[in-house]
This record gives structure tokens, C-alpha cells and sequence, in this order.
């Protein structure tokens, strides 16, 4: 008997009613005679409720009680998804992290699973029980809830793949699939058939935001077939598998884009060993989140340095730079914001040497000012200013050969 | 090193500034060098609200999801009060019903404590650390999450007070203590400094209120020592303890009144053993509770049967029976709403005779009509018309010498 995961974010549960309709796409899984877990988040704002709750209360949380507070929210969810389920016929046991077998580290908020022990699991599932399990949750060696952090619903979701040795899991999110752009921006994106492991980690990443990178990584290290389908339709989804089967033959498999970038550049640093080390430990240390960073030589021995960040932590970043600017040793910090990347992603780029300079020939066709450029072994970004974003995504888009045809665009408008 | 438990329920922690008051009051007791148990419940209206939520899904909640949905409520609490705490520098910890160590049957929505397990608490109390322990709930030794049913966050307190071995279980409420009546009705009630069990149990069962009877006969049971208090001003509450020491004096201690009853009356049932068992077990299965049963043999070997029971159970209870005719083969039903009960209660009454005939002689001078009658050791009710119920209990509470001085009745018009 083929045991199957799935799982359904905040918005798919975000009120009574699409919680019903959750249950009924259980029970057509279960009517197939497979055996069914469904992992399932916090409907919809509910966990921007608790957090606002303890923001009244304190500006500083404590980790572990924000745990205890936010593993409501996914609480709630199964209870009211089993409700759902026995209110159709269909026999079913909601589980907590910590009722699942779901053991983490006991670094709250930001837990990594280090054990699933499914002997509960597998006992309701024999028992011919639809299982829900709250996403987002463990518990630690201790007995502490913990919480998985960003996209922790997801990794959930594929751990417990992993752990059931189950056939697939789906993640059932608000789009149809995984396209080669985002559809709502590039009207002649297409949705991919499949995809593999290491393009889609590139793509989410790069903040195409239909599944977290955390999950994928997860799913190629335990070889767990990820399938993202809709929530809403019953149409076929994109599988996130080791070798994406169907469109090998193309070079590029989606493109990435996103706003609100800025680049710093710090002027003539010392040359020296710790250079780099100070500076950007300094805004780890800030939890300031850095993109790219490009590093050059001045002619008279001094480093200029430029890397990217969101916007909304410039004046954060300017801040902590100007008050350490005695120890860093810099002359001057210049930054320009109003910036945005475009990345272009496949795993047949490895082969195909002249990827990169393509990109750069689209851009200056359409008179695209590239601003920082960084590369690896499937994807390439340029950062651009953002009132260029979209038009320089639609030629990339169309030059490396990613647009619909007719009948596609048809679908993609509809997602 | 002294060991309190102590219990705020949901009006107390009913929003965020009410959260913040009674981490306050943790505060005070932990620099006093007390180790402090806190049990706390739902914040105000939330069970409600995932009430509701539940409703909208289903008319009959699985009983064991209901457990998992309604235990959020409380956990959410905790982690909300040991936040404030820590932003006004106490350590402390939460704890839910599982991590708490309460054990329960499994008999969901209505479980039994049948264990508590206290090498966590002791642990973290060892520590310094304030401990929050979620109210109204446990875990079933199969590892399910069980709630208590009504009046379960006291029943918490006291469980864990006795556990704990704790010099005294506080229950801190909306009112500033137990009143010999409702202060709202009755302008000249006063509270009381002490009151034993068995008087705190007859006025819990009677409506009063104020603690739930089933945490009485669980602090009377282990002999834990009750202490009912204001969240809102630090006054001194009531002692519910094994002898009420201040006023034995008196015959009776308070009294109870509650609206909303009807009478109905079963008129020519059969003179057979079966009769009374058919009957009250059909009400039974059908969940209606029943106060008081009078039964009367009729000149011709017929019985007559009367009962109480809440207004609100009238309608199920007359389809019921009329339902029920053909097997019952009674001749006609009746019934009389707009009843009210009025008790008085007191431990005294035991070796005091003609406490009954007292109370009928106040009710006939005030031309009071008594519908029904029932007496226990300790206690003596009347129904009466439900307009009666406030005059009646005043003149019972002047005769039986309750009313306040001047002094305390200032006191209780602030409550």
C-alpha cells in the first residue's frame, strides 16, 4: 500500500470552508486506498495575531516561549481538518510535533529535525486513519516545543517523506506548479513539467518563493519526490525530482527576479587579511543579510568593497558601518538603492559555456545597466535597476527560449 | 522553602494588560522567596471563539479533536505570561498540561487526573524559575492531549497544590472572596474570612459559582487549603479549609440562589419498581440534569412524579417523555417555568433541628409560594417563583443573621 504526504500552507486552511475542501482532497487520496498524511500550517493570519500578541507584551521574546505560543496556531489546524474529515466519514487522528515523533535540536525558532520516530504514525496509518500532522514543530530530546523556522511547514512535510519512505509529497500551495517566472509578472511564463533538485533550490532561493530552499534541500539529500500542485484545481502539478526528465534539452529552466536591493559600496578599506572578515561579520552579527559581494583592488592598495542587501536593512547597515568606521578604516560608503535581481536558472548551463555572456548581451540590447553580476554552476544574476526588472526578465525569458505557446499562456494566465 | 500554587482565570488574563498585572503579582510572591506555581486559563473569550470555529465545521466535534483544538487556548497563555515576566526580570518557564506531568484518563473533554508527575516542576522551581502550567488539560498515558471539562483549570490548581505538597492553593477570580450571597442580588451579603469544605461545596453545587465543585472535593479530598481572592485588588480572600474556624458559631454560613428552573410533574405513572429507573434514564441518556425528584403515590396506586431541571432542557425533555408515553404509560404531563432555587447552607445545621422549619416560616411571613423542597445535611433548598427569589433570599439572609455591618457592606458594594 502507497503511502503519500502532502501538504497545505496557510492560505489553503485559511477559513472553514477551504479547511473542507482540505478534507475532501483527503478523501480522495484515501478513497484511492493510499495511505495519507497531510501536513498542515497556521491558517492564514492567525500566526500574525500571536505574534502581535507577545509584541504587546514584549519587543524582545523569549525564543522558547515564542515557540509554545506560535505551535498553537498548527493546533488549531489539524484538530479542525480532523473535524472536517470524520464530519465526511473519513476515520482521522490530528498529531503535534511532538505527537509525531518529530524530535529537533533544542535551538528554538529555528530547530533542525534530527529524528522522526514514526512507530504513531505508522500504527493510525495502519489503522486505516487519515493522519494530520501540525507543521512547523517538534520537540526537543528535553521536552521542549520547538519551532522549525522559515518554510518549516514544508520541511515538515518532506521529512516526514523521508521518514515514511513515502512514494511522494505534495505541496499544495496558490499557484499550479513551479513556472519558468513568475506568471503574474511575466506574461508569457510556462509551467514546467519538472524540475530538478538543484534548479529548484537555485530558483527558490532566488526568491521565486513557491517552495522553501530549506525543504528542496532536504528532498535531494533524502531523494524524496516533491510535487507542487494547486490547491484550488485539479491539474497536474511540477514534479521536483533528481533528474528532471522532460526538458533536458533546455539550457535555462526559469528565471527569478526581486525587488528592493540595494548595493553598498565601501571605499578604500585596508589591504589587509581581516579585512572582509570584520566587515561582514560585523553585519551577520546584525543578522543583516548579504547577497552578493564583489570585491576589487584600488590601484593604490586599498579594497573597494560592494554587496547587496534588502533595502529594508540600509539604514541599519549604514548605522553600524558609520560607528565602526575608526576600526574598519574605510575613506567613504556610498550606496544606490531603487535596485533589483534578475537570475536566470538550469542545470544545463554546467555544459554549456557562454550562458553568462548571453544574458549580458540581452540586457545591453535593451539597454539594462548592470550593476553587480554573480554566478554559479547552474544560475546566473545581474543585479538592474528596478524600473528595468520586468522588461529585462521578458527578454531573458524570450531569448533563452523559456515562453509559452499559445495553449500554455492560456493556462498560465489562469493560475 | 514555602511552595504556593496559585490560579488566574480567563477574566484575569483576558487581554494584554491583564497579563502583564498578574506577572506583577508572580513578581511580588517570588521576591517574598516563595516558589510560585501559576496554573492560568484561556484568555477571556478565546475558547469561544474556537468553540465557534468548531461549530462552523461540524454539530458533533470528535471529543478527542476537541481536546487538541481547546488546549491551545491556555498555551497560549503561558507563554504570554512568562514573557512578561521575563520583560520585568523574573525567569520563569511554561509548561503545558503534558509537560506539567498531568496524567489523565482518557475519557476526552471530561478526563480525571490520575497522576502527576513532578520531577519537571520540582526541577525548574529549583532553578529559581516562576513555572506557568496550562490549566484544563493533560495527557492520557497513550499520549493524547485530554481536557478536563468544566472548572478544570481549578481542579489543575488544586491537583498540582497537592502534588506539590503546596501550603495553599490562591484562586484568584473576579471577586474579592466567597460572599454568604451573590454581593450583585443581595446588598447586605458579606464575605466570609473562612468556610469549610463540605459549605464550599453545597454553595458550588447550589450556583454560587465562585469555585468549581469538583476542585472542592478535590482540595477536600487531599486536604489542600483553598484560598478564593481578587486579581484586581490585594484584599484579603476567603480560607476554604477543613473546619471553618472564625464562624462556627453560626448555623448558617451563606446562601445560593439560582433562576431558570422548571418544574415538571409526570402525572399516574405505574406503581412498579422499574418506574423511576425508565424514567430517569431516558433523561439521563439524553444529558438532561435533573435537581431535585419528588415522588407521591396517587389514592388509586398510581405514582406521581416531579423534577427539576434548567428552562433551557424543557422542550427536549417534554419530546422526550411524550415520546416515551406508550412504554412509560403515564396519564398526563405538566409543567411550571419561571422557578427559581433558593438554598441556605452550614455545616451547623447538622445539630441544629427546625433549620428547615425556620426557613419555611421566613418564606410563608414573606408570602413566598414553595413549589419543591430538598434538604442535605448541610443544606435546605426552596424552589419559589423566580420574581420571589431576591426578596426571599434577602429576608432569609436577615434571619439567619448573614446581613453585614455597616463596615463590611461598604465592602462588599465595591466587589
Amino acid at each position: 500500500m502507497t503511502t503519500i504526504v502532502q501538504k497545505f500552507g496557510g492560505t489553503s486552511v485559511g477559513d472553514v470552508q477551504k479547511i473542507k475542501r482540505v478534507a475532501e482532497r483527503i478523501k480522495e487520496r484515501m478513497d484511492r486506498g493510499e495511505k495519507v498524511v497531510t501536513v498542515v500550517s497556521a491558517m492564514g493570519k492567525s500566526t500574525d495575531a500571536l505574534v502581535d500578541l507577545a509584541n504587546d507584551i514584549t519587543d524582545n521574546p523569549d525564543p522558547r516561549e515564542m515557540d509554545m505560543l506560535l505551535a498553537t496556531g498548527e493546533q488549531v489546524t489539524i484538530s479542525l481538518v480532523v473535524m472536517a474529515l470524520k464530519e465526511i466519514g473519513v476515520d482521522a487522528v490530528s498529531l503535534t510535533g511532538w505527537q509525531a515523533g518529530i524530535i529537533t535540536e533544542e535551538n528554538h525558532q529555528d530547530a533542525r529535525i534530527t529524528d522522526i520516530r514514526t512507530d504513531k504514525m505508522q500504527k493510525h496509518l495502519n489503522d486505516g486513519k487519515a493522519v494530520l500532522v501540525a507543521g512547523f514543530q517538534g520537540v526537543s530530546e528535553d521536552g521542549n516545543i520547538t519551532t522549525l523556522g522559515r518554510g518549516g511547514s514544508d520541511t515538515t512535510a518532506v521529512a516526514l517523506a523521508a521518514a515514511l519512505d513515502a512514494e511522494s509529497c505534495s505541496i499544495y500551495t496558490d499557484v499550479t506548479g513551479v513556472y519558468t517566472a513568475d506568471p503574474r509578472f511575466v506574461k508569457k511564463a510556462r509551467q514546467l513539467a519538472s524540475i530538478s533538485y538543484d534548479e529548484m533550490l537555485e530558483l527558490a532561493n532566488l526568491g521565486a518563493g513557491v517552495l522553501h530552499p530549506r525543504a528542496v534541500e532536504f528532498a535531494k539529500n533524502y531523494n524524496v519526490t516533491l510535487v507542487v500542485r494547486s490547491s484550488m484545481e485539479e491539474v497536474e502539478g511540477t514534479y521536483v525530482e533528481e533528474e528532471a526528465s522532460m526538458e533536458q534539452n533546455l539550457v535555462v529552466r526559469g528565471l527569478a527576479f526581486e525587488k528592493n536591493i540595494t548595493k553598498v559600496t565601501v571605499e578604500r578599506l585596508p589591504d589587509q587579511f581581516d579585512t572582509m572578515s570584520n566587515l561582514f561579520t560585523l553585519l551577520a552579527d546584525a543578522n543583516i543579510n548579504v547577497d552578493i559581494i564583489i570585491q576589487q583592488m584600488t590601484s593604490d592598495h586599498g579594497i573597494n568593497v560592494s554587496f547587496s542587501i534588502d533595502s529594508s536593512n540600509l539604514g541599519k547597515t549604514l548605522d553600524l558601518i558609520h560607528r565602526e568606521k575608526a576600526s574598519l578604516c574605510y575613506s567613504e560608503i556610498r550606496h544606490e538603492s531603487s535596485l533589483a535581481k534578475v537570475s536566470i536558472v538550469g542545470s544545463g548551463m554546467i555544459s554549456n559555456p557562454g550562458v553568462a555572456a548571453n544574458m549580458f548581451k540581452v540586457l545591453a540590447s535593451e539597454q539594462v545597466a548592470i550593476k553587480m553580476v554573480s554566478t554559479s554552476e547552474i544560475a546566473v544574476s545581474a543585479v538592474v535597476p528596478e524600473e528595468d526588472m520586468i522588461r529585462a526578465s521578458e527578454a531573458l525569458h524570450t531569448s533563452f527560449e523559456l515562453d509559452a505557446k499559445e495553449k500554455e499562456k492560456i493556462e498560465a494566465a489562469k493560475a
